[in-house]
């Protein structure tokens, strides 16, 4: 019998998430950056990685500048028009201390009401909806980039259907590999960061990330059969070719990238599974991480 | 007896490098971006790493806006003064194709003469002196580093003990290890990719980095007795003390950080050794990454 973690629920409602988020998410567009404001976005651990994807979209998509930081390495001398930051528990010491201290108009989306960061934040966009019990961040995750892709122009529930694809999907090749590669290209690298995250803090797995060109310059070399290298979104067809070429399993996909990631989510869950560690409370992590003093 | 790989020599001469490069760094500053200039610094691999460090130091020094990009991901939109970019063979197809398509003035430091980037580039600064013939990048990385810290004000001499201290220095522990996370703070950040990357690619080895406080939001989960978590400078003594509540090895320095980056060279290369693996040359690499069309 397969134990079912709140993780796994938590993945599996994502089509169902997505949906809600996307009729969720026109009422607090007013709260978001306006297109030509320069901005920042920060957050910690897979917080960071969708700031990541986020900040690339957005400038890609010509709605201006936009940096991101983990939340620790926050540049106080740049001047920006607003900083968004992403928390989920609303706790995070890093973020509340950064919202704390700037002047620049904010908003912070998180799951929780009545949090340290909406105390200190100009506005705050509570997704209680996408809140999770896993200390493993999935849904949520996915949940504040869908209200942020949704803001840059996507329906998001025109990629429902990849998510429940992505859900349906078979995954037994990848969980029996010892380790994965993840590559992505402009937004999918925070993707490629977060899915090697979850790898990471599920089970203890070693995952590697990076944009996708710069894999030949060094990291190629642990690549070898009994290994992965996974692309988020194209790739070019003479990195394909050397990829394969190492003898490891080459994963890719044409479903929307972001839920591609669920796949790699699931594949986290998997091999948390295999190795008979607790996905839901990984090892040394809380669902809040607040700095002693 | 100890084979001694071009990789041994070429770390072993980082002291006697660095006085070249402090003795020729002045020849040369009229080239490298002027103070209040927005600057872009781009390489790929370890070259990309050493930017993300002078991007840092740059921008703390008061020097000007600095942004850092992989090769690959350069971002056409933004505007710059200037582009410096770091490219050791002058043959890197993602730097000749950037300084071929930008208008923007632009200085390549290459060890290589009459290079594609050469010919591209604005202005070239060659240092010959430091070439190496390991395709892994040691030596090379810290002379192109602490040329652009020269120019930031630092007297390269002044840290030449530190390297000879960081040569003299017991590594025996660290090699014993099955993993390591380096950790860094600002410009650090890029010593520590750099670090990853020196064992990931001389012997195939599990090493991760992140920015040091990120380090509590997910990526402690891998931190076990066994493994190694190595700082680069000043990190939090809480955050020291969840490191050795893992029972991983905890390496940190009162060295240059620059200096300590040669341990984990020599650690890298003795790694290699150990497991039998030629170091100078990484599988699969080459030291010229040319992709195909």
């Amino acid at each position: 019998m397969t134990i079912v973690s709140h993780a796994d629920i938590e993945i599996a409602s994502q089509p169902q998430i997505w949906r809600q988020v996307a009729e969720f998410a026109p009422s607090v567009f007013g709260k978001l950056p306006q297109k030509g404001e320069k901005v920042a976005v920060v957050g910690c651990g897979s917080s960071w990685f969708m700031s990541m994807a986020y900040a690339s979209l957005r400038e890609a998509a010509g709605h201006g500048e936009t940096d991101v930081y983990a939340g620790s390495e926050f540049n106080y001398d740049r001047k920006y028009d607003r900083v968004v930051s992403i928390s989920r528990s609303g706790t995070t010491t890093e973020i509340v201390e950064l919202l704390g201290k700037i002047k620049t108009p904010s908003v912070v989306l998180t799951a929780i009401h009545n949090s340290p960061v909406e105390d200190r934040a100009t506005e705050t966009i509570i997704m209680d909806f996408a809140d999770e019990k896993s200390v493993l961040q999935t849904r949520w995750a996915t949940a504040a980039l869908g209200l942020l892709r949704a803001h840059l122009g996507l329906d998001l529930n025109s990629i429902v259907k990849d998510a429940e694809e992505a859900l349906a999907s078979d995954i037994s090749d990848l969980v029996e590999v010892e380790q994965i590669s993840f590559l992505g290209r402009g937004w999918t690298i925070g993707l490629a960061h977060e899915a090697a995250l979850k790898t990471r803090e599920s089970s203890q797995f070693w995952a590697e990330a990076y944009p996708a060109l710069d894999y030949r310059h060094g990291p190629l070399s642990i690549s070898q059969p009994g290994r992965a290298v996974w692309a988020f979104g194209e790739i070019p067809a003479d990195l394909v070719r050397d990829i394969k070429s190492t003898g490891a399993l080459f994963e890719s996909s044409t479903l929307d990238p972001m839920a591609h990631l669920m796949r790699a989510q699931r594949v986290a869950i998997a091999i948390a599974k295999k190795r008979g560690v607790d996905a839901d409370n990984p090892r040394g992590l809380s669902r809040s991480i607040i700095l002693d003093k």
